[in-house]
C-alpha cells in the first residue's frame, strides 16, 4: 500500500491515466486502485464507482477549460469582440482535447450523448457567460434589447456543430473555421440593435 | 423465382422490410435477394453490394423528402415565411422518419456519421433550396442583400441540432420546438435588412 495520502486529485490523475493507457470503455475502479497502490475500499471512500470516477475526471476538466472563459465574461470591453473570443477559446481548448487527448474527450463525449447531469450543468455555465456578454453589448448599445438569458441559449444552440463533442470529427476539417466565421457573423447581424 | 420483374423500386421495398426485420448492421444482400426469391447475381445486375443498397434506400427516402421542400423553395410568396414553413416540414419529416421508421432513419444516420456522398448531395441540395428563397428575400426588400450560397450554408450549420441525425435523440424533448424558435427568429434577425 502507497503512503502518500490518497487525495481527489491523485485519484483524478490515476483515472485520466487509465482512460488514456485503457480506453473509456474498459477503465475500471480496479485499475484506478492497482495503479494508486490502494484497495477499493479507499477508492469507494472518495467515490461511488466508474461512472463517478469519470464524471469526476470530466468536471476536473471543464473546470480548467471554463477558467479563460469566465475571465471573457467578466471583462468591461465590447461585447461582439468579447464575444467572439470566448467562442474561440472554447473551440480551440475542445479541438485540441479531441485531438491531444482523444480518451479523456471521448470520456466527454459519452456523458454528453448519455445526458449526464455534470455536461447539462457546463451547459448552464457557459449559458451565464454569454448571457453576461450579451447584457453588457445591450448597455453598450451594442446590442439589442432581447432577453440575455434566452439569447445565450440560442446562440449555443446554433453553434453545436463547433462545440458539440457529437460533432468533434468535423473540427478538423479544412473548411471549419470559415464555416464558423459565417454563422458567427449572422448571428451577431441578429443580436444587433 | 419470382416471375415479377426485378425493378429498382421493388428491390429498394425489399431493402426498406429487410431493414425494418433485421436492422442497419445485420440486414445482408442475402436476407434482400431471399425476400424477392431471386438470386445475389440478379441483385447485383442492380447493386453493386449492401452499401449501394443501403445509399439507393436513404436516397429514395431523401428525394420523396426533398419533393414538397422544393415546391416552397419554387414559391413567390413573402421570403421569411416560407423560410420557416421549409424548416418545419423538414423537421417534422424528419421527426416522423426517427420516430416511426427508426431502422431507416438509423442507416440515415450512419450514412451521414460516415460522410456518404448521398448525405453531402442532399446538404448541397438543402442549401440550393434555402439560397433561392433568400435570393428572393432580397429581391423582396426583406433581407440583406448577402451572399445567398454562403448564407445558406450558414443557416443550415446554424440549425444542425434540429436536422442532423446526430441530435435525434433531443428532437423528442418538449422545449425542442421552443429552441428552435428562438435559433429561427435570431437567424431571421440576421437576415434581415
Amino acid at each position: 500500500m502507497n503512503d502518500q495520502p490518497l487525495t481527489p486529485d491523485a485519484i483524478l490523475d490515476a483515472t485520466e491515466a487509465a482512460l488514456r493507457r485503457f480506453g473509456p470503455t474498459k477503465t475500471s475502479v480496479t485499475d484506478v486502485a492497482r495503479a494508486l497502490k490502494v484497495s477499493h475500499g479507499a477508492l469507494y471512500r472518495h467515490f461511488d464507482g466508474k461512472a463517478e470516477l469519470i464524471d469526476a475526471v470530466v468536471a476536473r476538466w471543464l473546470e480548467r477549460l471554463a477558467g479563460p472563459l469566465a475571465v471573457i465574461a467578466a471583462e468591461n470591453g465590447p461585447a461582439p469582440e468579447r464575444l467572439r473570443r470566448w467562442f474561440d477559446v472554447l473551440i480551440a481548448s475542445q479541438s485540441a482535447k479531441a485531438k491531444n487527448d482523444s480518451d479523456l474527450f471521448q470520456a466527454y463525449a459519452g456523458l454528453a450523448r448519455a445526458n449526464r447531469s455534470i455536461v447539462a450543468a457546463e451547459m448552464e455555465r457557459r449559458a451565464t457567460h454569454i448571457a453576461k456578454i450579451i447584457d453588457d453589448g445591450a448597455k453598450q448599445g451594442a446590442f439589442a434589447a432581447i432577453d440575455p438569458g434566452g439569447a445565450a441559449r440560442a446562440i449555443l444552440d446554433a453553434t453545436v456543430k463547433f462545440h458539440h463533442p457529437l460533432h468533434a470529427d468535423e473540427w478538423s476539417r479544412p473548411e471549419a473555421s470559415l464555416n464558423f466565421d459565417a454563422v458567427f457573423r449572422l448571428l451577431l447581424r441578429g443580436l444587433a440593435q
